[in-house]
């Protein structure tokens, strides 16, 4: 078969690719070995949303009475139905996907794919069969899987990763996570909101290591709050999976310490899917582990492109989404921007949540930045008191001599869904002033992104 | 005692221009008669939330088993602790107020006040001792009351306005809601959520009125499927209070019909609170009921301004806030823009959540424009299925020819936070193609904006 596009891997990269290729006018072929949709849909992103959605119902419960509402018994965590809930929203997106794919014609070829050369693809059946497709332009958007650490190594069983997460058979009684990155701090906030006793172990001095310094360390106080032990500056040296638990021995500035858990979680990063994909045999070079791409994410050799977690950039779905249109629209002839990476926004779905954009107050200065800093806590907002949300607080930090707004950090309920407006803002090359001057509707804890700004410029009502 | 500035009212147009004019260095003082913070901090904005968030944490527990949460018995509302915390919430944000005046040193001044001219302010307070107080500048801020309607004379027991409505003394079995604004379409959804029968009339063909139609439509379907009666084209014609329940009659297309409660409430608007200030005395011009004013919100008599409900504009809290901030900042010899009437953002706080800017699609239509419609719905969102809000959509209005986004009109969960992008993305001059270049994170809500964007151009992924 001949296509003018073929994408190997439908994540969120992939089937975002193929759908607007299909738009563009070109006939495209996706190549999957499992779920369509992917890691993100499947075992990431949707999930995990849907566990923590469980949790924070639970947590609502459990504080009910502060609320204005009473309940005779006692509520309890249904692990297995949270689970059960979890794994019926990802079927339906994934159903989602292959409604897509029918609607936009894209054929969907099961099995799983390698460069042959010569604009060639051979996908391979789960019961061997192989058969060769033709296409243009290849995409490589494979994706990535949970990194495995040489004193860590996964079993599956006592010490998983997040995937294993997401459908252990019984919630544990105790969890060590190794790791604190987005992945890593929501399973500790999803099991210990649920009852099993998390300890939180990062490497870096503090959790949620790429944020705002002053982020981390309201997310850590929240966590310590919340139950979570936290241990920074700490490392897993040795574990042992012998007996029904699993020793580990965890070394801080302190010394070696001994904990146990019913299971280890291991969030200690991605690697990318790069093996038997043929890379070597048709001449695709490799970077630092990440395929060598261009700007519009064209490889080392004509024809073929590769998006998302295999290239450099941020490994998050939405910047793999944003490389596949941006990979086909020039495939097609369009003249597409190309990606500004510096105007990512990453999210955290904590309670509270984390969400930020652009650079860490360090990060600017460093850059040699003269700043102005506004930050506005969510104590001071009407509608985070009314919700019964007050923890957390929105940071801003503006360049001095151009009012360029630098970075965004953001703490608190909702501010995942707050930092669009930061983005889009940077977008069209916001002020200060004019996130002030932009009538914020009251009373909403978005008034705190504008108080913020009015912050930077001793312009604050509200503190 | 001699001022810079007098202001007379302590809302949020009020104490926000106070608070600015003593960032300015400007010598101020504020004359309340009540509590400090006025209607919405004490009777609006903050105690509806408070219930709101009750009504919809109670939500969450009748529905708790959907999310893997079991509870033993049953969850029931206590009304007299929801309104017991929602007047807690009140009390803190109005102790919050007392706090920044005292920071801002800025004179509280009780009792009711009134213009002499010639600068001079008189106070009188609640034992009717008079004091007069001389002021360079004197800003109106005195807000308003609910209107009452000449058939639905409000007794404050049976027929009731929305300050009542935040205290009654037990939760009505039964309350019909007349109007369907944001108050009265916010109470409806309350008292529905934790029980009470409830009817809402509205005299326009669509709740909501000034929303676009389809945001209309979408409330209507998602109240009649909690439970609401909703009657549209409707009029309260008699109201007889003099049995145990009000007995209305309600006029529809159809005829009259009628219908009986234990409460009425009456949401049919606001008057603003221009008795006994002394307009007349000192020449302050009045036009269609509201105070005449400039467009830095001086009025015909020079050195006196007002701001907030008693002038034209949408009266509403965030327009009050910003026209004090705008008045004080010109009074003070700074160069402020004129506020964008047309982009003022409206929320409506009821499950789903209601949010909009600029024109409706038929206010567009009407004024010539040739018009790029997107519309993402919620049921495809990966982040609103997770959280199980599928209900709603975002809907974009782009003028053909240039790509101004002319309106946005949200509805569903979250959507108050949402719109604030919306309203930045105006003020910026955003088209429609830097909001869909702008990478909003996976998995939010707020990706339906940038989709609903690409689908006005025909890129949207999802649908």
């Amino acid at each position: 078969m001949n296509y003018d596009v073929i994408v190997i891997g439908s994540g969120p990269g992939g089937y975002v690719a193929a759908i607007r290729a299909s738009q563009l006018g070109l006939k495209v072929a996706v190549v999957e070995r499992s779920e369509l949709g992917g890691i993100c849909l499947n075992w990431g992103c949707i999930p995990t949303k849907s566990l923590l959605k469980s949790a924070s119902v639970f947590e609502y419960l459990q504080h009910a009475q502060d609320y204005g509402v009473t309940i005779d018994g006692e509520a309890k965590a249904d692990f297995a139905a949270m689970v059960k809930r979890s794994r019926g929203v990802a079927e339906g997106m994934s159903g989602g996907i292959q409604y897509l794919f029918k609607k936009n014609k894209i054929d969907v070829i099961k099995g799983t794919g390698k460069l042959l050369g010569n604009k060639k693809v051979e996908v391979t059946t789960e019961s061997g069969e192989k058969q060769e497709y033709q296409s243009d332009h290849i995409i490589l958007a494979t994706g990535a899987r949970s990194r495995q650490l040489p004193n860590l190594p996964q079993d599956g069983e006592k010490v998983i990763g997040y995937r294993k997460a997401l459908v252990l058979d019984k919630q544990p009684e105790s969890m060590i996570v190794v790791g604190s990155g987005a992945i890593g701090s929501e399973f500790a906030y999803f099991y210990n909101a649920i009852g099993t006793k998390v300890t939180l172990v990062e490497y870096m001095p503090n959790i949620v290591p790429v944020e705002d310094e002053e982020v981390s360390k309201q997310l850590a106080r929240s966590f310590k709050k919340a139950g979570i032990k936290v241990m920074t500056g700490a490392e897993v040296t040795k574990v042992d999976t012998s007996g029904d638990k699993v020793k580990t021995v965890i070394k801080t500035k302190k010394g070696e310490e001994e904990h146990e858990a019913d299971i280890v979680l291991s969030a200690v990063g991605i690697t990318p899917n790069l093996e038997n994909l043929g890379l070597e045999d048709v001449g695709v070079e490799i970077e630092n582990g990440r395929v060598k791409v261009d700007e519009f994410y064209q490889t080392s050799v004509k024809g073929v492109y590769a998006i998302g977690d295999i290239v450099p950039g941020q490994a998050l779905a939405h910047v793999a989404s944003a490389e596949g249109i941006i990979c086909v629209e020039k495939i097609a002839g369009h003249h597409p921007e190309g990606l500004d990476y510096g105007n990512i926004p990453g999210c955290t779905y904590t309670v509270p949540e984390v969400a930020s954009v652009g650079m860490t107050e360090k990060a600017a200065k460093d850059a040699g930045y003269e700043l102005k800093v506004g930050k506005f806590p969510f104590s001071a907002s009407g509608k985070a008191s009314a919700a019964g949300h007050k923890d957390g607080f929105v940071k801003l930090i503006f360049d001095a001599k151009y009012g360029e707004l630098l970075g965004a950090h953001l703490i608190g309920a909702n501010v995942t869904e707050m930092i669009a407006e930061l983005v889009t803002a940077r977008k069209l090359e916001t002020t200060g002033h004019e996130i002030i001057k932009a009538v914020h509707p009251h009373p909403t804890m978005s008034e705190a992104v504008m108080e913020a700004a009015a912050a930077a410029y001793d312009e604050v009502i509200h503190i």
